[in-house]
């Protein structure tokens, strides 16, 4: 057997998070096999996944080869990176690398899901160490978080180029610019394939640099009159930085309200991450010795969460936080698609409240942390791969980007575009070929303790009963008359409200009745029900409930 | 009783979507009252609001004073100011007042949802006829649809101006600018109250005037080299204009796809409102006698909507168009809020079938067909009202028209952030005052054949099903002895997938065998079942699916 080398994607092209690689390098012989795995992201559930918590990768390939897989290498903190480690972890034990603030992340989401013994080793932004037959070179990027890496896997077959989620900020908030200079020694020394984030691929020119929410908080800090509530992601540790900073400026005391983000911020203080006078943060019990033009209240929101401090505060029910006329809220966050309604839900509730609400129709609250169409083609003309694997993007993100790279002279044949679980194989000759399907891919759903037991089957029930409920028959039938021992009985749920409509329930016990008894000794009176009562309900309301007829024969 | 003139937000304010504004005017006498309605709009079921198939207005109060409305005046032809009339003119049987386009659009809507007997009166664009005590008033304004009027109502406590929905397009695909002359005079003469569209009361500057989408299409145009689909609004017919225009230009076919484009596109062009070549027009049966490059298609599903044609297609489920690499298509809209999941799946689509894709994203592929902030300004100051009624926006919205007003000197008192039911009175001193939630203007939630008949009884448990599914828990006891004569039987869906979850149903069986041992002669046998069922599910599961026990007893 000769040499190869796969990449795998196990999750994040073709979709926006859950994002996971799996690189692996067979050496030829039957017990040669290695596997690093890049990120373990969790993605937020799409709008058919009904009563869907969370979705995670699937690990399927990786269980099955458990005894090759040497490690997961983390490039930064974020729920689309690390989101899927506390289900993950349990069933594969591996050792994670990771830098400190990354670490840290990973840590307090470890803890709060009780996940124990977990191996993490921190890795330095611009690092080079050995895991098995790879050599792993780290270099830092700039992104909407601190000490976020992309990765080189460099094996005989050639080095594979991982971008992390990155932008070219030529002013970061940490000081710490995308490292032009490794990536330009990768490519001198030569990249078999680079796979990049195409999450802004549709957007053209450059994404402004994180520094442009200094000056929006500075417009905002110096008309507010009242308290400043800002809501940003808990782990937006770069807009929380700026936040501190403006009220400093401004000399205001601020307030971390929220377990996550409080959680967040001590360790990202604790391990220098976050600059921030400890004068200056005060606990929310301490918030009503100050007065309102004094006050800073950072929490999260900025999605319109049902769960988080600014939709509670919005709704009039969070314990600590009223709101009141005079307050300005800043909502420093751009909408995931699927969002609109609840940010639209919290917006329209804030302003009920009376506050000054600033939003991104009208003021740059919030820049992304993801490179635009001017920077990808850096990035590739940095690298120069020879191949080119657009990651990190729905399909339509991916086609853009691969486009892009045409543009830069690419050939359509060295650019990949696939879906999770196709695999990318390279010979010693550096050949390429796409195998598609080739590993099991799925999307994982956790909901509630269950992680995959919720299928197309379940999903398909809770969309039919989501539409027009359910509609159960009871029944008992003598078994020798014939005869109908007990019942029928309905009960029915999110169809109709049931004290307006007993002419119906009414109507479908004599549909019951005479179906039973033109065939209650054919044993098809449950399919002889369903579909007479169906066609009832559908006639008389054009509602298509789920039927369930339940005969029992005594 | 001396006289009063009131304004009656029954849809539209606090929403975007199902517009309805009642203005009554009562003499003081016991009989001398009369209401005129402005539009009857339907709106996009909200998320929350599952299996929900549209929403309108809620019309009781005018029901309950059916005898005084003397008529529906309609602003224009978009879906929320008409689509309410299928299900409130067989109950509220009213003459129509509207312009030639506008009564065009309603008579096919009427005729698609077999409503009859319809009387509609045709009315210019600048018209003043008589109705009751009111002089009602016409103006054209530009909107993304021709044909478009605000209108003034004229009693003897003074003039109320409706703004409808406007822009002030300097350059409109039909010639026909808002009618400033006519708006100056109104404000010469004097106005009580402008109710004016709060859309985009969010957006700074002015809105792009239409033509741009002709430079657009131009470009567009002159690379596409294969057929090019234009999605959009059927009743775009500013939009359909510009895609005929660009379609001439090029020297392609058109060929609209679709039943409701298909019967505006008719209509629109025997009335006059759209200017085609017959020859330019083509069937779909014909399409295949064309070269890829000499095609057009127009058609709906600029938001996504599964039943449109672009959707179809996108899912190779069209009969008529089948996509192909080389086919160029516009998503010439953009995303109404709740809808960007579904926008997303077909743009990835549409990349995955091989098409170039041009969406708003990076290309001015639609422009709003209302007013900016400064255009609303413009509004205000032409018509100088005494009071000012931000309408047509989410609270929001209402709220930043509120403050735009106020930054033109207008004192807080004078203006008036409603909600819908809310009643704005206005004595014959020309004193104002609101009635909070006067009036009945709940959400009407249509559903099949119901209207109204879905609360939020049934919102609430179809949100529970859709969320954990059901739990059914069948027993069948001897009322005599206690025993248990049949079951227990479980029926359950979209809960666990049930192959795989023996165990639990297993398990949940014997937590009901313990509880009837227990207590079957107490006659809270099912309150008992539904507690512990539900705790036994939820540690098992940590979800929470409705659990119905039944215990027949025999």
């Amino acid at each position: 057997m000769s040499k190869t080398l796969r990449i795998i994607p196990l999750g994040g092209v073709g979709e926006i998070g859950k994002n996971m690689t799996a690189v692996e390098y067979a050496d030829g012989t039957p017990s040669g096999s290695a596997i690093v795995v890049i990120d373990a992201g969790m993605m937020f559930p799409e709008a058919h996944m009904l009563g869907v918590d969370l979705v995670i990768p699937d690990i399927t390939y990786l269980l099955e080869n458990r005894d090759k897989v040497l490690g997961i290498v983390i490039t930064h903190g974020h729920e689309d990176h690390i989101g899927a480690l506390p289900y993950i972890l349990p069933r594969l034990n591996v050792p994670l690398y990771a830098t400190r603030l990354t670490a840290g992340l990973v840590q307090v989401k470890l803890k709060l899901n009780r996940v124990r013994d977990a191996t993490i080793h921190i890795i330095q932004e611009r690092d080079t160490f050995q895991l098995g037959p790879f050599t792993v070179e780290t270099f830092h990027v700039s992104h909407s978080i601190p000490d976020g890496v992309g990765i080189a896997l460099t094996t005989p077959l050639g080095t594979i180029v991982h971008s992390g989620d990155f932008k070219f900020d030529p002013n970061p908030v940490d000081g710490e610019m995308t490292d032009f200079a490794k990536l330009a020694e990768l490519g001198a020394r030569g990249v078999l394939a680079l796979l990049s984030d195409s999450t802004n691929a549709d957007s053209p020119g450059h994404t402004p640099s994180e520094q442009v929410i200094a000056d929006t908080f500075a417009r905002v800090f110096a008309l507010a009159a009242g308290r400043i509530i800002i809501a940003t992601f808990a782990s937006n540790i770069s807009r929380i930085q700026q936040a501190i900073d403006a009220a400093a400026r401004f000399e205001r005391k601020v307030c971390v309200i929220g377990r996550s983000m409080q959680d967040n911020v001590k360790m990202a203080v604790e391990l220098g991450y976050l600059q921030a006078d400890p004068q200056r943060v005060v606990r929310a019990d301490e918030l009503s010795d100050y007065a309102s033009s004094e006050i800073v209240i950072l929490c999260t929101g900025g999605q319109g969460e049902p769960t988080s401090a600014l939709t509670k505060m919005a709704n009039r029910e969070h314990k600590q936080v009223t709101l009141r006329t005079g307050d300005t809220v800043i909502l420093s966050a751009s909408a995931i698609p699927g969002n609109e309604e609840m940010i639209n839900k919290t917006l329209n509730n804030l302003f009920r409240e009376g506050a000054v609400v600033y939003y991104d129709r009208f003021l740059d609250v919030h820049v992304s942390g993801h490179a635009s169409q001017e920077e990808e083609k850096w990035m590739i003309n940095l690298v120069r791969p020879r191949y080119f694997v657009p990651i990190h993007g729905e399909y339509r993100h991916l086609v853009i980007h691969g486009r892009l790279a045409e543009s830069l002279g690419y050939r359509r044949e060295n650019i990949f575009i696939v879906e999770n679980g196709d695999v990318i194989e390279f010979d010693e000759q550096a050949r390429a070929r796409v195998l598609r399907e080739d590993v099991s891919a799925a999307d994982v759903l956790v909901d509630g303790i269950g992680i995959g037991d919720i299928g197309s089957v379940v999903l398909r029930d809770r969309h039919q009963l989501a539409q027009d409920g359910f509609f159960i028959a009871m029944l008992g039938i003598n078994l020798r008359t014939g005869e109908i021992v007990f019942g029928p009985e309905i009960e029915t749920r999110g169809f109709v409200y049931t004290p307006e409509a007993e002419s119906i329930i009414e109507g479908a016990k004599q549909v019951i009745r005479d179906a039973a008894a033109s065939s209650a000794h054919d044993t098809g009176l449950s399919t002889t029900l369903k579909q007479v009562l169906g066609e009832y309900l559908y006639k008389t309301t054009r509602r298509r409930p789920m039927v369930i007829p339940v005969v029992t024969e005594l």
